[in-house]
C-alpha cells in the first residue's frame, strides 16, 4: 500500500500504541478517584499534561484533553460565544475553515450571533488587512485555521494574533490540526488564545486531542458534569489517550525539527511534476504552503474513476477532504479561491507523511501521470 | 491489589485491548475517506454498530458512538432541549442523577428551561406517581438513571417509560451507565427514547461510549462539523474504540446472563456482614438494588483515615463517587434520601465486578470490619 491520504488520518506510531496498552493494563484507575490506585492514574495524567504544555510553551493548567479537534473547536467557539456574549456578539472566521469551525459558527448565527466570513485570495490565503478591517468593538472571537486541510495553505497566524491582541475584548482561536508537526508555530508569541489539535493527524490515535485555553479565559462548557478538566470538559479522562497524545506530540515535534526539509523536498518534486502536466490546475499555492499536501484539479478527468484506477495499484489518496468526501460535493475551499465549479469539483489531494519514501512517491507519481493521460483521452 | 472501586472504572478486558491494537495496526483508515482503505475502516465501524444495536434490540441507525456517557448525556439532554424547545420548556429529572445529567439541567435552567427535580425515598427510589404528577403539557424530556452510581438503587424504568409514552411531546432519556451488564433492561420495551453508556464501566476502555437515539427523534448537535454519526456527533470516528465498545458490551451481556447470581451472592453476604456492625448505616437499599454496589456510612469514623488504612493493605474502594470524591463534599445522593449530614458525609462505596473472588471479598471484609472497630474506638 502507498498511503497518500495522511491529511485524513495517519498510521499510529507503534510506541503510541504500546503506551496505550501499557497504561490500560497497569494504570487503568480513574484519575478522579481519591484512592491510591486512582492517584497513580492521575500522576500519569499530570505528567502527560505537563509534556503537552512544555511542547506548546504553555502552562499545564492551560491544557485540557478532549476526544479530538472537532470537539476542541466546538468547545472553544461555543464556549467563548456563550460565556462572553454580553461583551458583544460578533465573530470572525475565514471562508475556508474546516466544518468543525464553520458549522458551529452557523449554529451561533442561528441564535443571534453576527458572523463575518473573510474571503481568501486565489492562493487560499486570507489578508491581514481584511482581518484588521473586520474587527469591531463588539468582536469577541476570531477563528482562523493554521494550515488548510485541503490545500495546505498556511495562514498568517502571528500577524492576525497581533491585530486581535489590540482588541482586549476579542479572543483568537486557531484550529492547528493540519499544521502541528509540519509548520512551526509559537502559539504564545502569536497571541493565540485557544488552540485545537487532533492526535490522529500526527500518528496518534483517533479519539484523542487537546484544547489549549490561555490562562484567565473562561468558557461555558458544552460537555458538563463531574467537573473534570477544570470543569471545562467533564467525563472520566481517557488517561491512556492523554499519555499517547503527549507521546505523539513529542515524536511529531522531533520529526519537524529533523525531517521537514526532506519532506518539503519530496513535496516540491511531486508538485513540479504534477504542475507540468497540461491537464492539471494546482490548488496548493507554490508559496505559503505546508510541506505535506499537494492539491490539484483535473477537470477533464472523472476523479472517481481516477481514484479507482489508483486503488487497483494500492495507491490511496483523496478527492476532497475526508469529512466531506462522501457527499460528492465540489470543494468549498477551492471555490472560495475564486475557481470554477469544474475545477472545484475535480480536486485531488495527495498528502504525505514523514514516513513517505521517495520510491513510493515516484511510483505514485508515474501511476497518477499515466492515469490522468489515459482518462483525459477518454474524455476527449 | 483488591480493587473494589469498579463503579468508578474497571480493568479493560485483554480481548478489548488486543482488538483496539489490531484495528489501529491494520485498519487505521479514516472511515469518512472515500478511498478503499477508508472503506475497510468503515466496514468495521458498520459491523460494530450492528453488534451494539443487536445487543440493545435496536437498529444500527439508532446508535451513535461517543467519547463516553458524560458526552452522551450532554448530547441527549441539550440536544433534545434545543431541538424541541418550541414544544415546551419543561424538563423532569430525579434528585440523585449523576452530575453529567444534573449539571446540563442546571445549564438549561439558566437559559430559561423549567426543571422539576423529583425526590427519592429513603431507599433512593423515585416514585412512579411522582413522575405521573410532574408530567405537563409542556414537558419535553424526562431523564432518569437506571442504576444509581453511589448506592446501586434501581429505578423503575419500564413503569416510567409507560407514563412518558402517554405524552407524545415528551421524550425519555436513561443514563444506563451503572446498569448495563448488571441489571437487565429492555430499552425498547421500556419505551426509552435515548440511552447513554460508557464502556469503561464494564471492562471497555475510557474515552468510548454510545448514545442510542430512537428512530425519528431529532437533536440539535452540540459537537458539530464534518457530519459524522448522522450529523449528531461530528469528528473522525474512533473506529478502534467503537469495535471495543461492541466487544465489551458482548462480554458484559454474557456475564450478566451467566454470572450475575454469583455476583449477587457475594454482594448479599458482604451486605449482611456490614449491616450487622453497630457502627454502620446502610445506604444501598436491601431491595431494588444492583448486584455490584454496597454503600454504607460510618459517621463515627474518619473515612479518609479509614481509606488510607485499607490502602496500606492494597484494598481500594471509594468514599463517594469518583467524579466528586476529590471535592470532599457530602453525598448529595444520600442527603436526597433524607439522611443527615453526618451520614451523608461519611459514605463508603464498595463496588464489585464479575472478577471479584470470594476470597478477595472476605479479606476485604475482615479488614474493613477491623478498621471500623479500631477507628470508631479512636473517635470515642
Amino acid at each position: 500500500m502507498i498511503f497518500l491520504d495522511n491529511s485524513a488520518t495517519t498510521k499510529p506510531e507503534s510506541a503510541v500504541l504500546s503506551a496505550f496498552t501499557e497504561v490500560n493494563n497497569t494504570y487503568w484507575g480513574n484519575p478522579s478517584s481519591s484512592n491510591g490506585f486512582g492517584e497513580q492514574a492521575e500522576q500519569l495524567l499530570t505528567r502527560a499534561r505537563k509534556q503537552v504544555a512544555d511542547i506548546l510553551g504553555a502552562e499545564s493548567s492551560e491544557i485540557i484533553f478532549t476526544a479530538g479537534a472537532t470537539e476542541s473547536n466546538n468547545i472553544a467557539i461555543k464556549g467563548i460565544a456563550m460565556r462572553y456574549q454580553n461583551r458583544g456578539k460578533h465573530l470572525i472566521v475565514s471562508a475556508t475553515e474546516h466544518p468543525s469551525v464553520s458549522v458551529p459558527m452557523e449554529q451561533l448565527q442561528k441564535v443571534g450571533f453576527d458572523v463575518t466570513i473573510l474571503p481568501v485570495n486565489q492562493n487560499g490565503h486570507i489578508s491581514v488587512t481584511d482581518v484588521k478591517n473586520a474587527m469591531r468593538d463588539d468582536t469577541i472571537l476570531v477563528s482562523i485555521m493554521h494550515v488548510n486541510n485541503e490545500t495546505g495553505a498556511v495562514q498568517p497566524i502571528a500577524e492576525i494574533g497581533q491585530i486581535v491582541r489590540a482588541y482586549p475584548k476579542a479572543f483568537f482561536h486557531v484550529d492547528g490540526v493540519q499544521g502541528f508537526g509540519k509548520v512551526p508555530l509559537d502559539i504564545v508569541d502569536s497571541s493565540v488564545d485557544l488552540y485545537s489539535l487532533s492526535a490522529h493527524k500526527f500518528n496518534g490515535i483517533k479519539g484523542t486531542g487537546i484544547l489549549y485555553i490561555k490562562s484567565g479565559i473562561l468558557i461555558e462548557p458544552i460537555i458538563a458534569g463531574g467537573s473534570q478538566e477544570r470543569k471545562l470538559r467533564s467525563g472520566t479522562v481517557n488517561v491512556a489517550g492523554a499519555v499517547t497524545v503527549a507521546k505523539a506530540m513529542r515524536i511529531a515535534t522531533d520529526k519537524l525539527a529533523h525531517q521537514v526539509h526532506q519532506l518539503k523536498g519530496l513535496q516540491l518534486r511531486f508538485y513540479e511534476e504534477i504542475s507540468r502536466l497540461p491537464e492539471t490546475i494546482m490548488n496548493t499555492p507554490s508559496i505559503g504552503c505546508a510541506p505535506h499536501i499537494v492539491n490539484f484539479s483535473i477537470p477533464a478527468v472523472n476523479t472517481e474513476v481516477f481514484m479507482r484506477m489508483l486503488e487497483e495499484k494500492q495507491i490511496y489518496l483523496s478527492t476532497t477532504s475526508a469529512c466531506s468526501s462522501k457527499m460528492k460535493s465540489v470543494s468549498k475551499v477551492v471555490q472560495a479561491m475564486g475557481k470554477s465549479e469544474a475545477i472545484a469539483g475535480s480536486t485531488v489531494r495527495v498528502s504525505l507523511c514523514y514516513e513517505t519514501t521517495e520510491s513510493e512517491l515516484m511510483v505514485a507519481l508515474e501511476t497518477i501521470k499515466s492515469s490522468i493521460v489515459r482518462l483525459s483521452e477518454v474524455g476527449k
